[in-house]
């Protein structure tokens, strides 16, 4: 049998991307994608560090509504990379400011 | 001080993200891009289980020139991003297909 190496971290990246999408649609009977109910238990669960800081509840419903550019009520594999890059594309700027004043 | 809980593995896949893209794109001057040199050393460091694969030599270069969609010549972080976002996808389904035969 060929030796499997260990994975790189893009590698493992892509791995968690896929596990905790499954995680979270998994919890009802469509397991291709993330109901609103769905959407806000990851939201709550993963992303905390965020959502606690939101004061507006609407926050999540208008990010629920602009991810879901298909509008079909549900967030499937694409709409929910779309959000992990928003957000990756948010910190890596903000990383970026603070850098140019140090 | 507050105390720090640990990352989320949403939020751990994030940070690598974002320190993979850097620690590429920092090897010549302009360190906020990847080059295509830095690009073609990405695929073979971290993706070299999909590039090894990859018979055709010019695969790569149609890669780099797909992902910048605005054509200067580097990838930015958001079209590193859609790069791992379509691989992502790839796998997803890939193992969705399988479960679909097991």
């Amino acid at each position: 049998m060929a030796k499997m190496s260990s994975p790189t971290e893009t590698e493992r990246c892509i791995e968690s991307l896929i596990a905790v999408f499954r995680r979270y649609a998994g919890k009802d009977r469509n397991s291709s994608t993330l109901s609103k109910t769905e959407f806000l238990t990851f939201m709550n669960t993963e992303l905390a560090a965020f959502t606690k800081n939101q004061k507006d509840p609407s926050v999540l419903d208008r990010m629920m509504k602009r991810l879901d550019t298909n509008s079909d009520g549900q967030l499937d594999f694409q709409e929910f990379l779309n959000l992990i890059g928003g957000l990756a594309v948010a910190c890596h700027e903000s990383f970026s400011r603070a850098q140019k004043y140090t």
